[in-house]
């Protein structure tokens, strides 16, 4: 393990489109924070060109190099390419996490790798089925957590009911709500409303808090696709399908609408033209709140360490922002959290618990 | 059947959050098309009034108002509620089409309701299992169906194929496309992605046109989310769950973006808020070409008569807008289209029809 008051993040430095020099960039961005070192993980050679044009003068003890002589590609099958390169920069990372060498891995390479290669070498948290990956939306009022967004496509109705607590979890630790609400994602509000599964996942999570038992969440009953943005609710749990469809179709319609708005106004009078250039900097505020580079990759929550996936088009800023943001979970101990809420709330999917609590603690 | 170059159509007067004022100025304004009559259903006092107000001078011939005692409300189970009141104006509307006194049905009312309703008075088009709400989207070129929108949650891979053929033929017929691009909305392109529902129906879907079988439609494989917008696919095929969280995901999408961009203009300099006055016009013009009010409702396809479910929180233009494109469907001859369409492609999604065309016509 490394200082305790000091956090060290391997940096997948071969992922990103723009590979290695955003990740060199970045990396070096985030140095800016004084707890945080950086691991930069990849072709040693591409990587020392980067980092001696851009980094002169960074101290070596809080930016290594660490060579891996593969990569694993973004269109590769994701546990068969991350099983077969052994000494691709992205299961060297992993690698240096499960021996302690660091306390958390950033990477914008292949998110399904990424998903195979936490759970052979991190592994799984103790009672958690499958991880998740956390997309953070921005709300009315704030923020809300969505998962999952594409790891775990068919699932069962106990996973869902552990993405609550894992979604709880990480609203707690990094959006700081106290007692996060939790939604599950429907097609309505109506309990007849849902799939057998959201229907499933709906009857284990009304037993959260039920007969005294601990429940770190309040949980809401069915949420609409509407609700993601209201800031009614803290957390919107959902099957990688379904979260991985909202993510995008939202991505394609702030696409469609800039392109609108832009024809509209090129079509427009003097007076429109004038008044978008007048609006610029409201916009760009405006583009900063939504923008997902601010927000810093999305965490791998249920595995037994700190991972943080990265956009593949992320830019230095993104990588910046993703190690900040994982050091950040480092320091709010997200992983002992985690392993503490799941044990906790262990009664919502386990069969021994009583379904109506008249057997339970209180 | 009505006069073959007239078209006459039923309009719930019940069914709106603002009956029956909207439906009775809608369809008031849709007589502004020369061929279309209107029957208005509905509680007769309360209709007439209005009519009285806003409808001197209009030939009784054209407008008809037909008494119905009981209303469907918004809140009430689906099927028991058309079931049992058997005077609603909902149900008056279909038994009017069943009777063959109407051409289509149009309403703002409960949507769970008019999908149990017609499937109970008019009943499904040969060969299909279940119908399906189709929702038009903007995109840069621009249209795109998507269906189902809510009325199917769990289905099977079969549906989903029938699926493809009805949202084909109504983009045929509604938005003009020859031979429309067809993609089954997926969480990835690639053909390990999706789940088991989708890549069986994936399956079924890549058999069309082979073997020197008719398809009335070229299947793209899966489409993400984002290709929703960008014009390169014509209809977008999934599940009524995940379909309807789509759709609502995008209303909060939106409804945020307009709060977060006032919010940094109310906060910004004078010349901002200057720049957002000129505007306006262009915002004017994007709403436009965004608002479901201007598509005039979603219609039911599948069923055996023409069939359009409008938004509970519709206005009068909308309900215009909805009367108007029944009055365009039935006049392309949806109903016959449909049944022909499903007729042709059946080798899809029969089983004893061969699954690698060994055994075809060609």
């Amino acid at each position: 393990m490394t200082d305790p008051v000091r956090v060290r993040i391997a940096v997948d430095a071969m992922g990103a489109e723009a590979a290695p020099r955003v990740e060199v960039e970045g990396a070096l961005a985030a140095l800016s924070s004084p707890e945080i070192d950086v691991v930069l993980v990849g072709d040693h050679e591409r990587v020392r060109r980067v980092l001696d044009e851009l980094g002169s003068g960074v101290p070596a003890e809080r930016m290594q190099v660490r060579h891996a002589a593969e990569v694993v590609g973004m269109d590769e099958a994701p546990t068969s390419a991350f099983r077969q390169k052994k000494a691709s920069s992205m299961r060297v990372c992993f690698e240096l996490a499960q021996r302690g060498e660091v306390d958390a891995v950033v990477s914008a390479g292949n998110s399904g790798a990424m998903m195979a290669g936490a759970l052979l070498v991190l592994g799984r948290i103790a009672g958690v089925e499958r991880p998740a990956i956390v997309t953070t939306f921005p709300t009315q009022t704030g923020q809300c957590a969505l998962l999952d967004m594409g790891a775990n496509v068919d699932v069962r109705p106990t996973v869902l009911a552990q993405f609550s607590v894992l979604g709880a979890g990480y609203a707690r630790l990094l959006h700081r709500k106290a007692r996060p609400r939790v939604g599950l994602l429907s097609n309505g509000a109506e309990e007849h409303k849902g799939t057998a599964l959201t229907r499933e996942a709906h009857q284990l999570l009304t037993r959260a808090g039920t007969s005294g038992r601990p429940a770190g969440f309040a949980y809401l009953g069915y949420v609409e696709g509407r609700d993601i943005f209201r800031g009614q609710v803290d957390v919107v749990v959902t099957d990688g399908f379904t979260g991985n469809v909202v993510l995008k179709s939202c991505e394609g319609l702030v696409e469609w609408l800039s392109h609108a708005i832009r024809e509209e106004v090129e079509q427009g009078s003097v007076l429109e033209k004038l008044g978008a250039l007048l609006m610029r900097p409201a916009l760009r505020r405006f583009r900063r709140r939504s923008d997902h580079a601010e927000t810093g990759g999305a965490p791998l929550v249920g595995v037994d360490g700190v991972v943080l996936i990265c956009h593949g088009s992320s830019d230095a800023r993104a990588i910046k922002n993703g190690v900040l943001a994982a050091g950040e979970l480092v320091r709010a101990q997200l992983r002992q959290e985690t392993a503490r809420a799941v044990a906790e709330h262990a009664y919502l999917w386990r069969e021994d618990a009583p379904a109506d609590g008249a057997g339970g603690a209180a």
